[in-house]
């Protein structure tokens, strides 16, 4: 059967903002320009196969709620087929151009890791194929490490070198059939990497075989010629009590440690950031001021909540914050805008599935719209920059240089006059970002 | 005067656990061995200056409570100097040999650098004499950076370079007097290094900042011989939104990535522990591991609340992880247990000092006694060596080494079996835990 | 002296949302109509006299950092006087015609309770004069029965009868007070009414005294011909551990168990509501439901930070929320909205006030126009209906009525189909809601 | 086949407290007394059946990893006998004689009511005839209204009628089956009684049917005699965003609103306590004060994630508080403690099961023996009730016979003396509680 999984859904289109139409972009104007830069290339949006096509409505508390005409339930090469086609329509009807998976979302689990590998490069030929003649590739792909209950004390950081041994072999793989998709990053987040309780844990020896793995991930990369960013994705818990790559700071510290900021990037999710106790602009900061940016999972969490909620962005405040971040980063290429988002249980329509998405991307594309015209009318930069302004002087400029020390600073205190009480301006700077908003 | 001001209290003694009198300790046995090293000599406990002799009482919603005999609500040097004598009363009383201060906590700001600097010498010229013919010195000392309203942007990391330069003078001043009274440490703390907004923060130049400070307190140190460890110590937010150190992974990232890690430990508070969403035994064993574990401020946080309260730290099981870090790190020498705690605001009697300092000292000794007999027994240290046991096989020895890459282990997974679930035994640890608090 | 305190500051205009003058409304304009109200009736906006006029920017870790025109530091007569017409001048500049205030705010306490009503009654005096041939009246007054050490443990909770007799005494007062100068509500906020620890606490005790203080403040109120409206404002906690008026339902519960009910509604603020794990909309709505909402405490707090931030709103999408639940609940008089929120402890000119101010108001202003364009064009409230329209039919009507029992209901059910799975629609509600954002 | 399904597993004895034998209790005695009842009857532990032999170890993100032996995966009326046989050779095996299921749990779903009823039926028929000659009986029975997809918007708050009338056939059924057992208590935990955002929502209605259907559950228990108490199960949130039984203050106050104070008490879940921001004691104290403590289901959460856990209880202090609570209500009877807990998913082993449950049993028994000695001495009772001396006097005593208007209270008020700012002794209660556990 090569039929249409969404008949009742034609192309997506960009109508403007006093459209009321569920089914139309307002502010996503894919080929609009904004600072010489096409919309689409600024956001590079992303579609999440595991949330898209794998998503059961199941949580746990409660049973599979969706029924898409693409699925029966079973985890079979056919149906696995018929996802990935249901994948590239709704891909192609929603205007994206991007995808990202992890190897068992795609293709089944096998009895052994042959049957397993020869699934996914069965799905894989599939995915090639549909790709012709389009410009669709993953922004990404990864393995699924998390799932299967051999991981469940980690893969990198599993006691058993079995395991470890396992996620290895799975991770080649898997670099391999994205390198092969023409996938532009490889990405891990290590769901199982952290721990339950210290009682029964060796941090130390879980933290230097996570080292080892990644540093043999790398040194795979160059081995095959992937030219694609490794990146890593920060989560401070859940599944585990624990995750080590708890937020950017922690993931930088990490691969600073070990000698491996070379080699990765960060991929950065919103939810994370809100489970973390930051802010998602937080995040993306910490990242960008050491070029360490990567790609950015566009999601939002719940602030009062403490579980994983992986929404769909609808907050515009937070886009606006988003895109400040990524108009700084002069964009987020080879990284993008991936939706690793999901409908809520109780969304079972398949209208649902298109209204998230033109929503999430709406939104985002408002945020760029409302970042590019604050950074272009320069009142909030202006503010920052006058605030740090006694750094300019002669001073402030030996002090950046690591020119001056204790001793001078102590005679040049005793001799100056008490410094003035400043206003930081917050409320100000509230005001004018508001304002853009 | 020169009388007392605890003059109904006398020595506290140990008295074992039977014991009722709340006067007396029931666990702390100073001078008894714990694998052949005193029980003082382990725990190094701390009295904090600030919280038991200028704590008033106060809070963001009330006035102060406390009226203590020494005090008289002036700061003036007189009644700095009755701080100061009330202070090694209290040391002598409770048996306790060090002492942690701030700058401005025992001396008097002045109206000019100048003034404070004199006041500060004047006050520890008194403090030296104190200490004269006692084993009583500083554990550590530091300069409060975060009370004056010139620090109210930050300290090393405000916007304002005179601001910068009054800081190192502080600072340069809070190492001398801690040198010269024999103080084995020096604290940093940033309470006020970090945003409120990043809407008109410069956050790279705040960092940069932050990081050069810190090199020049190192280059100052080295200069003039001071031989006590510099500590850092981590806390995410309070008075900030955000503060730069937020906790034990952050911090130790920063000082890797600006190459500090060889002039820096931690001074980790459990209090600040919980307030970042990690226990106190995670933020130990994080530093603990790569050797950055210095020193403890040993209170207590309120799990269901958001705020620091520096509470004694009473929960014995937390204090038996605690002391699980500090046995496995050798003990905490230089760096030792500082009381950064606090009275509640509703406990006005000057035997409430007393009470909760015996009350903290006593869990914490406590927790000594149960970590040492759990380690002696070695039935969790065994639970925790099998599980990684398959690591002590050739594979494993080789995977550590990092002599072996995905190719070679894909190879050895394809051939071996389907790795075994294997029980992780978190309750059989948590049984065995708790059998032993 | 007589002059004026913001000479500077000219009377705020609204300029239209175009305007990039701070000092102007971009969104608030008084007199126009709204759903055939004028917009200062929907919003009867309030000053809060302690924030603005009391407030000095210090914090636990900080000395106050503000030095306004009107205060020299001491609590004198003379100042407070200076303070009240400083009040009105910001007053009527804003064009603001409501303020709110705690006794000993407006009046310093005096050393007896004599000598304090008589501060009290002279600063009255002169805010009543200054309200003379203008609209401005308090939109409510209140006692200040948490700062004062006596009230450590509790005003109405205390332990000792002697404070419950002394709150009860004030709170009198005070009412007397709101009535002298045309108050329209008075509030009880119990700060201290609540616990430390259930370890000293007898909590049956507290309880029943906090019921038979209120009952008593009912009585007095009817007895004096007081027409206000009496208002219990929850806060789950600060000062307190656990503050007994937790959260909007709990207020209710406590209420309705003490027969109260009909004497008392509740003062919501946003904040507060953020502490309790709740959304501003949630309380709201939760209180209106019930015909409980009186009257609102604008203001936000940081959703990532556990303590009491009492910020400007600046969130338009909270906002709109907001004033949906206000507008269903045909406005808030004799309430209104009170700015129970503070300039952030860094922003020290007076300029900022105004900016802070009008910035909230603005938010508010642009929350209402969002709402009721929301309001008026219906898809929302549609979509709503129409989930639940099942119970428009005849069983369902039976059901709400009562009159059908679970052996009926189980017959229906034996004989039905399964009940179909409906889309709840929460991403196309969302994405409703926020393109009126 | 009529095996064992726990060979290697004997019948667990009391070995006391110095016994290294994780399968042996060294604090539960059941026969003991203590205050003249056995340990049995204060307890009265009962094992959720759903926990227990439904657990599957799957999570969010990761499958199934348990392979029970009575257990193949399927649903099965088979299997379903074979686990109600596993359950009764555990009890035994344990010692406890007590259980708690879901209709759901017990007996598989059929593919319409009529059949799922005949399902439960048969397995009620299968446990009854187990129970025989036995003292094993239901402590309560529940019907699981959470899971099957048509339930996900609510049960007895559904927007679709239908639902509403299916959740009240199969309550009735759970009902007549928890009687025919001999249960002691029916539970209601409504997991989806609750909202995932208020923008689909209509508020008063979903509460409003909540009462309704509560209302006719306790018209049917009278009907049909059922003497057993019926209770609600407070929770905040998960899966719902927001559950209306949200903690014992809220759930006691609708409650009371709607009129169904003497209908119901409540369950109380110490995991879903901590999910609200109170202690387990909070909760146990709140009902307990105003008779409505009705059951308890002995778990924990993890303060520091924001899920539930439903770990088995390991902390004594906390067993200690709650049992402080349970003795001052004169035990629970006919509620008791419920293990509502389940294995960490890496526990496969079934040695695991039953060191959980005697972990648990054990720190709760920890916690009576602890509680008793602590009442009995009486001294934290003493500081407690000398707190309150003052509401001995007659004034206190005329205050609380409402006897007092606030203008008596002001005449005392003027003429009395400051009252004295007394020490609330927080750190002595601390120190006096931790020194019994």
């Amino acid at each position: 059967w090569e039929g249409e999984f969404f008949p009742n859904i034609s192309y997506i289109k960009y109508e403007g903002p006093a459209s009321h139409n569920p089914l139309a972009y307002k502010y996503y104007n894919a080929e609009e320009l904004i600072f010489g830069k096409k919309m689409k290339d600024w956001l590079r949006f992303s579609v999440a196969f595991w949330h898209t096509f794998r998503g059961d409505g199941g949580d746990p508390f409660g049973s599979p709620t969706k029924r898409w005409p693409w699925d029966d339930g079973s985890n079979s090469l056919t149906v696995a087929v018929r996802r990935m086609r249901a994948n590239f329509e709704f891909l192609k009807k929603l205007g994206v151009e991007k995808w990202c998976f992890h190897d068992r979302d795609i293709a089944p689990e096998g009895s052994t890791l042959e049957e397993s590998n020869a699934n996914l490069d069965y799905i894989v030929s599939v995915a090639k194929k549909l790709q012709e003649g389009t410009n669709i590739r993953p922004l990404w792909g990864t393995a699924q490490l998390f799932k299967h209950p051999r991981y469940m004390h980690g893969a990198a950081t599993s006691p058993d070198v079995r395991v470890y041994a396992y996620a290895a072999a799975q991770v080649k793989k898997a670099i391999e059939v994205t390198k092969l998709l023409g996938g532009e990053n490889y990405v891990f987040w290590g769901g199982r990497e952290g721990y339950q309780t210290l009682l029964n844990t060796d941090l130390k020896k879980e933290l230097d075989h996570m080292a080892t793995f990644l540093r043999s991930a790398a040194e795979y990369k160059k081995k095959i010629g992937f030219e694609g960013t490794l990146l890593l994705e920060p989560k401070p818990q859940e599944p585990t009590k624990h995750q080590y790559d708890w937020d950017a700071a922690t993931t930088m510290g990490f691969l600073k440690n070990y000698g491996l900021s070379d080699d990765y990037k960060l991929n950065l999710e919103c939810n994370h950031a809100t489970l973390s106790g930051h802010s998602c602009h937080h995040e993306l900061e910490t990242a960008r001021i050491y070029g360490m940016l990567g790609s950015v999972d566009a999601n939002t969490g719940d602030a009062q909540t403490g579980w994983d909620t992986d929404q769909f962005l609808t907050d515009v405040s937070e886009a606006t914050l988003i895109m400040l971040s990524v108009i700084k980063n002069g964009g987020l290429a080879p990284g993008g805008f991936n939706f690793d988002a999901k409908l809520r249980r109780e969304s079972v329509d398949v209208e649902d599935l298109f209204i998230a998405h033109i929503s999430g991307m709406d939104t985002i594309a408002r945020g760029l719209r409302n970042a590019a015209k604050l950074l272009e009318e320069g009142r909030l930069t202006k503010l920052v920059e006058d605030r740090y302004s006694s750094f300019n002087s002669p001073l402030g400029k030996t002090i950046e240089e690591g020119k001056v020390g204790f001793e001078e600073l102590e005679k040049i205190s005793l001799e100056a006059e008490e410094p003035p009480i400043t206003s930081g301006k917050q409320e100000l700077a509230e005001m004018i970002f508001y304002s853009y908003v």
